[in-house]
């Protein structure tokens, strides 16, 4: 059974190709999709793509419409989500796909810290498995195979 | 036409009633519903309902057991939403709600302050409309009477 | 904010009555429907509309018809689901109206005893809130109207 | 036509087995999935992965968290579904997953005893077929390809 | 409890206007709707409406716009369905009727003489109850208010 | 049988008023509901509101933020849907509201010029009538009460 | 652009075989799925599985539990549908199939005889396309290639 | 991660060609399928299947079937949608296509000139992303992969 996953969230620590490499390490079928992880190109590629904005508010907006349009097509694919919250940041982005994935009914594991308990109390509940670290996650997804 | 609308976001100022004070005076057929705004009952219900829990991120999963269950049942009553995000906290509860309401075709507007703009980009590219007061938000309800 | 609530599960005790009651004392603007309570006649009622059938399978298969005809009609109508699981008997309708709500996104509680925890764990992992009593669950209730 | 199955229900004999047995002899070109199979994995499963819980009722519930994440992704692969009851236990899950299954028009077989005839009425009369043994549910299986 | 009922099928008996008066006799909460039952008219309201068509071919094909027209309205409002079939005639609309309402999620009755069983079994498989008479359906539908 | 209408299209015209009058002499219980039908108040909202954009496209583009939550949440509410096309303009917001309505499954009826035959044969072809004059959408409308 | 294609209709000609050669001389790559053609298996079926049954009627609803269980896992599988209705009988379980694909937004061809045009005019309106042979059919599924 | 993507739209400039070269050589694994762009072909193709029609307004009624079915099989089979707006005609296709594939949840992309700006501007709103040019929107698909 062949799943594609949808890796949401933190996109300043490396835990995506962590992940990665520990599936493939215990040969689980899995194909990862993501977010664009580098946060300049994602700020910028509204610019880089239809020209200098009049200003910031429209920067963003044409950035916003080509990241969620990438979003979009790749989550309709995806079987299942993992969404990692880091101690940083409002990460809206995050809390948004994870939302908007339990609302289409994709199965959805969040992995964020201790810390992070009462914030995310709501979204946690909602979500399929709330864990604190990628290892725990993985374990998640080799349960599926057992 | 008679319309309900939820009234997701911030809890720590009045601008709820605030807008419903207004949409009175301008006599637009409008209910409103809203998550608890009380910040204590919220935290507290499950413990208030269930009794005292082993630890708090237990705490935490039995008021949002109920907190959820409230804002699932009002949200599918609402014809549209307004979420209105405030400078301060994460507010992972609205956009939770808001990017739920929006993957349920719920028509909605965010209230932002301009200092926003940047982080909320994309879930404003995904909204109907972002405002940034709450004029502005019943001035975009009146429209739809006009 | 009127709502219509779906009352499932147990039918040997007075549990709707008691809710019903508590309610209507709390002014809450709230209308029960729920499955036939009338055992002899939720099981004859095939052979009371068809006339007898030749054995008991078919005995049962017509009135699961009509028994299942009632359930989809009233859940349907229904804002939100209460499922009720006494100590005795297999209950496998209330599992399964309780199911069938869940996955139709009704907001749903389960009443069960703690005796039975264990046995229910998934059905009650996927709805909102799992509570012991009928006061409870009405406290509940109560709650979306803060 | 390749279809992938779920096989739901009891999990204290090898009907699964006697059933991917006989498809394969018939040369039925069926993918099979299916809940964790081995029980003290199932309810250890949350304090496996998240570590010691402090009381039953929280083991149970990180346990379900992951056992419904587990199903909810293997069951939304599924063409199909087949259910198994045995006599003994209250079997919860399985007419939990059972109902799920045909709310989500997955097409529906059911094996149970005679026995069981009555207390499954209203769950038999949703799924497509009701049979009494492996073999029968295989001859329906094989009916698909005649 | 209202409920609005769609009354498909047969339009050459008055087992409408009998059901209606029994219902109503019986103080039950239910509103009616029905197709066209005038059949020169259904099969004229095309031509009455738009004009003489170059043939017949075209004459049918403007009055089915209409007729379909009429039917999904009415029908998206209904909460159930009943739906006659009497001895003659092909009746391909009643069995498109409660094909569609049965797709839709519509709780439907079948009413149909005995000798219809064969050619119908189907059909009545797929609808919640089938019966015989018009006195049988009102049986059934009082039974939701008992 | 209390029924709302959506009127999407033309807004150089009395058509919609045309409409409601002869609706309301002939007591039809219907309630209308269209877009902005002051052209340069729908051009206008976006800077009415937001204030100045720094160039046309951003104008545009914030006007057309709040005349597509208007239309949505109306056509939400909405048990059909009448568009008006005529000869000047391209009129591809009518288009817009046509298709969106029809994919929606809201039963849809278009009016149209002959001279417009053929470049709607497609939309046309997806509605469930069309028409020439507004009369013949009313006698379309009157049909269902029949 | 690989296709599944339900054949529904009449099983009394051979023209599922005349199809599929042709598409197959035509290179197009097309899969064919159809009900059981074979009728006396098709009406035995519920029999020869479940063993002999106390009447007709019940004959007959095993049978239908089968041949429905099958309809339904092809049909969801299908990206499009054929149906053909031959002259003679009356033909319940093609307009059922072909209402339930219509509403389950597969499109539809109809394959019918010029005196059917009248009894069926409210299906094909609602089909996508109605042809009069075989051959007809075939040139609609090769135009998606062009 | 291979997608399918729909080509609506213009079918006077050779657009489509530019486009798939461009995708080969960037080896993007996409595979495109489009509407019929034989014009005449497409307004023919009614009488070319089915014969001779009685006048214009139904010559245009079976093409149109025909062209909508095309459309409705390969819409289904697309991951995302890309329209390009022409300056000339008014393309009422392309609109109803474009407005489609949105209310059904397809990621799209609106590829117009400059001066379509306004008229276009609800329906731009709703797509995902509006651009200017071939190589911008080729570019937007190229992001999927980085």
């Amino acid at each position: 059974m062949e799943l594609t996953v949808y890796l949401a969230g933190e996109i300043h620590t490396n835990w995506r190709e962590e992940l990665k490499e520990k599936a493939a390490k215990n040969n689980l079928p899995l194909t990862f999709v993501a977010p664009q992880t580098n946060h300049d190109r994602s700020d910028n590629v509204g610019e880089d793509i239809l020209g200098k904005q009049p200003n910031n508010l429209y920067k963003d907006r044409t950035a916003s419409d080509i990241n969620n349009f990438r979003t979009q097509v790749l989550m309709q694919k995806a079987d299942l989500v993992i969404a990692l919250f880091g101690e940083k940041y409002r990460q809206w982005n995050t809390a948004m796909d994870t939302s908007a994935a339990i609302t289409l009914n994709k199965p959805t594991i969040i992995i964020r810290p201790e810390s992070l308990i009462h914030p995310l109390k709501e979204l946690s509940n909602k979500a399929n498995v709330t864990v604190e670290t990628v290892d725990q996650a993985l374990e998640v997804l080799q349960y599926i195979y057992e």
